[in-house]
């Protein structure tokens, strides 16, 4: 293979086409955006030849930069992560959707502001310009505008892409999985909103991952305490991304930055700094409905309604005891329009969140190990694709299911309890040589009945070699083949983790399988 | 946002800047590749924000060209294909691993001859160069060598990318899936290759796609019978890709494809013609290792004892009655050096494929409606990717998902039965009004025990509305509220299909409603 990038590379046509097609691109002012794009596209390919941009011949065995493979032990872990989040989500009747990994590159521009730049563009290959989908969200307010969906709640697993400098020792990656469940319609306040929080508490419990909670807020309370502290209203996005911090930075920098870097006055920043500092549950929205200030604004005022209605949906749903409503949270995206929520896990565990106020400002309260869960509502994103603008309110959540991946794996390694990475219940095994044939026709009859079962691809293999097969691979049984055996009409059941071996009449093994490794399948 | 994005088109500023800088290219004699990189990447962004070439500001709502998204019902359909497919390579004991949806354009250059046209690249935005995998083969061979691996039987679902012309109604996209199966190792010959039938066998029976046929041929058998039939040893994949058309063309215009456009002698062609009409199983092989010229090649007897053999173990596995060793099976990629096979569904019904050979040639059998399977050894691609070369031997299959996708569509619109989308087992529903906090009490009651279950978003929904939901989603099962059931502490529990309510006692109903639905779940 080297040898033949080598002669590929090294081979003089293409190099003289291309330089020559180069000079001439300079003695002709009639150029034109296609001779361009075609240079390049040569140029591309020479360089694609030659392997890389540094013009060495070495053929590097990686993948993409901020990629990984995920090996059969790491997808055991997935499937299983994958099994629990699903079934949630099917317990709370939702339906799923699929969707390209490009789109159209329009479909994603003017959705992810500053982020833009991290959105990966497919090459122009003549036709359509694509890019890879960046989350799961904007994909799917495009396909209930296209379809003029105006109900539906539905999940949506898959991965998505981001030019990020990853972090992949932190688990973050250029491509990663998203897990999205959103609730289209127009609906009565808070009742979908209230329903996706119960679903990440069910999934985070679940799932085992320790104590967590969940931080709730409003977009509209935002907005109108910006206001109400007075920060004009072109600073609300720049300031909100700034309170945004507060969970990395201490309230003294992010003051700082707000006051010395986007110019707001000092006094400003104190009041936001009261708020922001202030937790609680549904007493806490009571409490700022009655304050002077935050009154003065309506949006503020819709917004701790809101919050009270959701606290009462949320006491019916019994998870209040992880839901704290935060002034600090702000997320960062720039289609909220009502609640937002984040789900933290907690590393030492969170001291119980009850309705009471606790208002010990951030950075005080136990350390969080970052966001495993996030959502709110977005009325707005499907008008922006509908031609006559018609909304379809949205809400929704999204799984941070990489981040748990990693605690999951984290927690495998740790334990004793080795990950099996396949099912198979039996191996089929012979004691003696010449007994492929043999093999070969139990399995067949196991597989015909549904067993999950191996047999080693060798005419003669060792006994020892297929037991500890077995043992290495967590295969609860082996079914001995002997001519002994045979002759009896029966075959030897090896129980792998006792030793115990029992002759079984042929004619019961199917049944005696099952009835062995039930609950193992 | 279509008023957002004129805003934006229409912008002098960004307008101005690359008409300068395309002017700037011609003026400077010192041009660098880097600099017309990004005046390219400049105008495809002003051709992105255009939204296309055309130059009207037009907002296309669409997927890319040769994609599409599944909606709910074919999602639903898609599941249980998948689901039927990955118990079987369960139950045979396979593992599975995941990689990126793309690579080091390098690790895919080379692989596919020809159809290296049809890479999806990804924009050079600094960094490495990328490609969407187009296989999942290529990406598992690269896997391997990377990660040392000598042994491993494991199968990837996963979407693969080529830049045909798409033909969307014959279910052809540029975006689909792939569902392989790989066994890797130095195992004894025909042992692995004959699982590999065996599974393709079980998919496409429990599929129940109607009758089908499974061809059979050998690399090695292609290349000796082109080598005594007087082909020129450098036009033996040329000839071998002509020999593949005859599933489309009959023998007269594959044969004047040979003679006149790829200069084959009459005398050559016509014998290669005797070759390839000639179908059957075992006795076929042994036939032409007597064949007085096909003997003279060692690579033909090689292959012809390799089918021998394979049948054997088919037979001990159960599946002859489906396989048929046919010469005229020459299967496109490169890559493949032994046993070759594609699974084909017959229209009409093929006719029982007996291990008598079955003379008659291609076109006179029974219409068939295109593969659905394919695989074969390819003993060499690893070790493309192993700086040593060490090669590690590989045999697997790949299912052809979308076309069994497209079958199974068709099967469910003609069948009078409803494809569910989601699984709830019941509906809380109330018949008055003001009973929200006792639906959302008695839903959380049930997603807590896991039963499947809904309620409506609304505060006071018709009970009508409700049922009507049922009927339309398939809910089985209505559990309703109303102030007498609350009094007595039941739920008249409402049976769907039959309209059928009985109270049932609260403390019962979920018993009831697992009961009552013990196999929908």
């Amino acid at each position: 293979m080297v040898g033949m990038i080598c002669l590929r590379a090294c081979s003089g046509l293409v190099g003289f086409r291309t330089a020559l097609s180069l000079r001439s691109l300079h003695s002709f002012p009639g150029i034109t955006v296609a001779q361009i794009d075609e240079e390049v596209a040569k140029l591309l390919e020479l360089k694609a030849r030659l392997g890389g941009d540094d013009g060495k011949h070495q053929f590097v065995l990686k993948t993409a930069k901020g990629t990984r493979d995920y090996n059969p032990k790491q997808m055991a872990i997935r499937e299983k992560v994958f099994n629990t989040i699903i079934s949630c989500f099917k317990r709370h009747g939702a339906e799923t959707i699929d969707t390209p990994v490009f789109e159209l590159k329009e479909t994603l521009t003017g959705k992810y502001g500053e982020d833009s730049k991290l959105i990966y563009d497919l090459k122009d290959q003549g036709g359509e310009l694509l890019s890879l989908r960046y989350d799961l969200t904007v994909p799917f307010a495009r396909y209930l505008a296209m379809n003029k969906i105006t109900n539906i709640k539905r999940y949506h697993i898959a991965k998505v892409y981001r030019r990020d400098n990853p972090a992949m020792t932190r688990g973050r990656y250029r491509e990663f999985y998203q897990c999205d469940f959103d609730i289209a319609g127009q609906y009565d306040a808070m009742i979908p909103d209230a329903e996706c929080l119960k679903i990440v508490y069910e999934i985070l419990s679940q799932l085992d991952l320790g104590d967590f909670r969940i931080k709730v807020n409003d977009r509209r309370i935002l907005d109108g305490m910006f206001a109400v502290c007075g920060v004009p209203d072109d600073k609300f996005r720049t300031i909100c991304s700034t309170v945004d911090k507060l969970d990395k930075m201490p309230w003294e920098d992010v003051k700082k930055e707000m006051v010395n870097e986007k110019g707001l006055s000092e006094e400003a920043a104190d009041q936001i700094g009261e708020y922001v500092s202030m937790q609680g549950g549904m007493d806490l929205a009571e409490r700022l409905l009655q304050d002077q200030k935050m009154s003065q604004s309506k949006q503020a005022c819709a917004g701790l309604s809101d919050i009270k209605l959701l606290f009462s949906y949320l006491q019916l749903f019994q998870v209040t005891d992880k839901v704290v409503f935060d002034l600090s949270l702000a997320r960062g995206l720039d289609y909220y329009t009502g609640i937002i929520y984040e789900a933290v896990l907690s590393q030492a565990g969170v001291a119980p969140v009850s309705t009471e106020a606790q208002n010990g400002p951030p950075g005080e309260e136990s350390v969080s190990v970052g966001s495993v869960a996030g959502g709110g509502r977005y009325d707005g994103l499907v008008g922006m694709f509908d031609p006559k603008g018609r909304k379809v309110p949205c809400v929704g959540v999204s799984i941070g299911i990489e981040r748990i991946f990693s605690i999951m794996e984290q927690k495998a390694e740790a334990s004793a309890e080795k990950v099996r990475t396949t099912e198979v219940q039996v191996m089929v095994a012979s004691a003696q040589k010449n007994l492929l044939e043999e093999r070969l026709k139990l399995v067949t009859e196991l597989w015909n009945a549904g067993i999950k079962a191996e047999v080693m691809y060798k005419k003669n293999p060792k006994l020892l070699s297929q037991l500890q097969h077995c043992e290495e691979s967590g295969i609860p049984l082996v079914a001995i083949l002997g001519e002994q055996e045979l002759k009896d009409g029966v075959v030897k059941l090896r129980v792998v983790a006792t030793r115990e071996e029992v002759d079984i009449c042929r004619a019961d093994l199917i049944e005696e399988v099952r009835r062995r490794t039930s609950d193992a399948s």
